[in-house]
């Protein structure tokens, strides 16, 4: 149990891969909001597979249903629950894996959790399919946000070894995160997106996978959000993020890179802008102090494990004759998940930052 | 507020660096266990200050006090509180800075968001120093882990660019944590430490400071352990381990360079050892797979900024007359707090850990 | 925001009177649990409306439809998520009261609270409709605890002035619960059952309404369940009683008749019983010492305020034109609630009382 | 585990009658609260024992060492954390009652949960001395909302089967409620309390105890404070007044009165008062409709059960003989611990609201 998050917003993820629906219940969305739903449906497809040869071709349309808590496009603070059908389901697949845990997924650590008894369909509830409903309640809270004057946008920030131009912690803009968050494989610098490329096709063509990372900036909310020790932005945004399937590393600012620094490079200085506000000069920090915004750009970098689905041959184990076994994964993976990640790192960005908001009594 | 963590086992740290008194109230401990206080205190010895040159020369004997929950060293049942009283303290040093945030500190975010009534008084909630509490709670908790064969252990994974050998993911055993786990300046290799005190002396020759990591593993946690989504392990550690001051980056197994690797690389193949248990060949995702524990050692690694108390000019804002200043730190400061850092990232693992396990029911 | 319930066992309801559907996502049910979808079906039943003259006559088949967690009758330990489309709605009835809020509805704080946006279509999230859910999850537990030897039931204690029989305290049994919890109109003593349909049935010949209490039992639950202080029996399971609409007061064991007797009166003497089990001569604490179960039965009443929709005229305020105004509420209602909220009252117990044993590590 | 209570306003509880110290730390009040310690410690002594013969003549001066939060009598926003010392013990007077449980005390009850390793000195953590940090975390929160214009006042409603006169919960003001607020013994009408003083002195002179109820008010909450389903105002009041030891019963205006009438006497008529103010001409519903704040006053009535502590011989078990035995119990009592409770049920109020309008975002 714990597919539940937040404190004053708070979504409930439901459902797996092959389920009859996968869903999720958003509560503390003040009434009167109106939700704008072609920049919501532009989220879901971002995300949704089958955009381009980066991605499974499992098509799915992924449309959301709401069952309540919006009427004609306007909430009404009662719980907002939306469901997607799972259509395009091959359980089949799936049974004779249910002894041969595959390499990298859960499989395993599910079957000693639930003594075999959970739903192995497509990964089930730890399916990449749950980022969805995610990337649902991220895009609610993102036009609450929006119309509070922030704005969050992530790139592509490195496929293997290719890496894109960072952000410019101290001057990114809402521009610029207004264009990377509608696109399908958001980077900075074109010419690193090819280069990109060529490395998922490599992979691909191996019948390989590939990771990446994630960079993300939020940019336009005030100085003195978060709170102290546990309730800190990166606490909170952490312990959403490891919440998306695969992720290993999370980092805020010049993150690891601050650990090689010495306090006279890391500090930020501070310095009243033109217009009287308080600014840092630098931001290896990424906007954030004690755990509270400093006003600057929040920005993080997330990174993300290869899938694990190969077509190559691996080494696992068979959990009923109890021995050493060699298997071969079918069907149709992403070769690399980097891409259709950015909108969900987005999504959960979204979702944290509204619960910090609406704690500070800043949302209603 | 937000100086509580925890499901089942629940830490509330209180106090501030120049109040009367700092402590923590730690509930959820089931009743009968025995409490070690030589060990107990070792642990908070190897966080306090003073120890060398390494750390700020403030001394601080840092005893706790027990006022309930534990009679004759031997646990009730009942919440535990201990607090430890504030002796040393240099209030004077700190009034001037009211109004002039310290580069890298929380005092301008502390500011804003409390409206200048928070307690500034050597960072007041936000120091370094209410890590003591932390470290009395996890030294609790690690008592209890030890009865059930779990073991933790951390080391200065490097500091500046001077890098420590690091954890065999896959053999690291309860040996090797158990002698890291007692030490001031614990390290793999003797040799990096040598080379991590010249960086230090350097830095602090220079009235600098220095960042660094450190590495924690965790052995004996049977798999099975975590919850799917937003409750798993990764989630949980980053979750609290953000709540240390300074920590900037967190990263699980093979962390960001699993962003690097493909999937061929990256996945670790499954394979019966000679007992007959379930291993993995490498250990790249740290021993958590969908969140949950694989039974492999727990890997993870946590990026610590630099001191921001440097004594070298620093830019600045007067938040009363408004204009840009500049600033020079004097007092007693830690060039580089990484090795007292590394007990605290034990504590935070094992109050988790812990915590974990109560959730599972597996610690009664 | 507060429409979710729990700690290991957490139940999550949405939905309104008016909306597409309603539902409940359950989290927390270990895998392999096999649900009785006819037992479960039955106590659906006991609380939908139209089944006799002293409830609404509105006809609605509430029949459950499983988006995830079950899979052929089993739990996968997922979240189960059951949703129930809301077929048989008028709506137009209700939008003539958006600003004429109902006496004795939630209608006016509802309107204060979301400044007028919310759903008033039925009474939108305040419905009474919203127990469906609730019922749904505490059939999903009551099966979980009736394996390890719980069992629950309630009866009508009151209806008006007219009391049934009171439990046993002492006595009270799995074989008169069992009964008890199959009933639509479930009561002790059939005498009183047919005065109780005449005060019914007198106030509904009057378009008035009646209210009553719920009395109910848990029995075979082991001494030593439930937490200190906040987290007592009584709290928890007042706690989630009051999230049953119309309830106006709870009480456990003999209650407020407690605070007229002497301790030497109301103390419940300890004495072994002939199997060498620790037993109370009486149980005025209705199972309950220090929040913490005794072992002896688990006995609470409920009180409900009458449905507040009847038929005769009533003073009331015009919100847009700021008037006193007259109203009389037309359609379909329960001249008494008292009989459907029995298994709502024995639903709500059940998800308490697993999500204590759950805590307790004592549900896995 | 469950000494802690609260949303965005926390407190955690900790200590026993006979440890070190008992105290609270207090989460979540906002920097810059002016506390009048006069104020702070009438409260603190309303609740202390000693002051007349109804109760314990065990003489405790409790008053709070604030450890942290509190600078020259104004909160930083950090945690505020304040001790209590034990010092007037009697820890002989119970090793013996270690394996005799007392009737009507949680011994037993604790004895199994905790395996009998619990701290038995008075009670250890059960004991009814665990009211004074809440008085005193009730005492912070109280100023808050005196200052935004909400009063809190209770009564000894009665004292067996000795009633004083019911608040009028339609008009009760700051005025009556500000002159109980400041009472040893407070009731509305004096006559009642010399036959309450009666009552108490029969019980006491028989070595027996007396129960009785508290009725408590609120005045100056405007409409729409709470939340729907199960974060309503009755939830949180009643779920918080349950963690007062000794309560059995808890309900809301006409509370279980409300489940004898008919909708129409049960329902509350809404009227513009002459300004324009919405008001209910009666207020049955005790301000509360669908668990949200109506504006009225709201006014509940908590039953407490006589003091388990009567010095007439009693049967127990003998749980290391496994024998059925007599107890006579010495020492020093309360024959009615109602007076004593009044301040306790206005503090925990006082949390409560408190926290419910830190949730609205209305605190700070």
């Amino acid at each position: 149990m714990s597919s539940t998050w937040g404190e004053r917003i708070k979504i409930s993820v439901f459902g797996g891969s092959h389920t009859e629906a996968i869903g999720v219940t958003l509560d503390g969305i003040p009434a009167g909001v109106h939700i704008d739903f072609d920049k919501l449906l532009l989220q879901m497809k971002r995300r949704a597979p089958g955009q381009d040869e980066t991605a499974t071709p499992r098509k799915e349309s992924d449309t959301p249903e709401i069952l309540c808590g919006i009427i004609e496009n306007v909430t009404t603070g009662e719980p907002i629950t939306a469901i997607i059908r799972n259509k395009n389901q091959h359980s089949k697949d799936y049974e004779a894996l249910r002894f041969t845990p595959r390499p990298g997924h859960a499989d395993y650590t599910a079957h000693v959790k639930y003594g075999g008894k959970n739903d192995i369909r497509g990964g089930g509830h730890f399916s990449g399919r749950l980022t969805a409903p995610i990337v649902f309640a991220g895009a609610v809270c993102r036009q609450m946000l929006e119309a509070r004057g922030i704005t969050i946008g992530a790139h592509v920030g490195s496929v293997g070894k290719v890496h894109d131009e960072a952000f410019d912690t101290v001057n990114v803009g809402a521009e610029c995160l207004n264009r990377l968050n509608k696109e399908y494989f958001p980077v900075i610098n074109l010419k690193a997106k090819e280069k990109m490329y060529s490395e998922i096709r490599l992979a691909s063509d191996k019948g390989d996978s590939i990771g990446g990372t994630v960079e993300c900036a939020v940019v336009g909310v005030e100085a003195g959000a978060g709170e102290p020790m546990f309730g800190g932005v990166e606490n909170k945004l952490a312990s959403i993020m490891y919440g998306i399937p695969a992720v290993k590393g999370v980092e805020f600012g010049a993150g690891f890179g601050l650990s090689e620094m010495l306090g006279s490079e890391g500090n930020d200085a501070f310095r009243f802008d033109e217009t009287g506000k308080v600014k840092t000069v630098t931001n290896n920090v990424g906007g954030i102090l004690g755990g509270i915004t400093t006003g600057m750009p929040v920005v993080f970098r997330v990174a993300f494990k290869p899938t694990p689905s190969v077509s190559v041959k691996q080494e696992t184990v068979n959990l009923k004759t109890r021995e050493n076994v060699e298997i071969e994964i079918k069907g149709r993976h992403d070769p690399c998940i980097v891409p259709r990640a950015a909108p969900v790192v987005e999504a959960a960005a979204a979702i944290a930052i509204a619960d910090m908001l609406a704690i500070e009594g800043k949302l209603i």
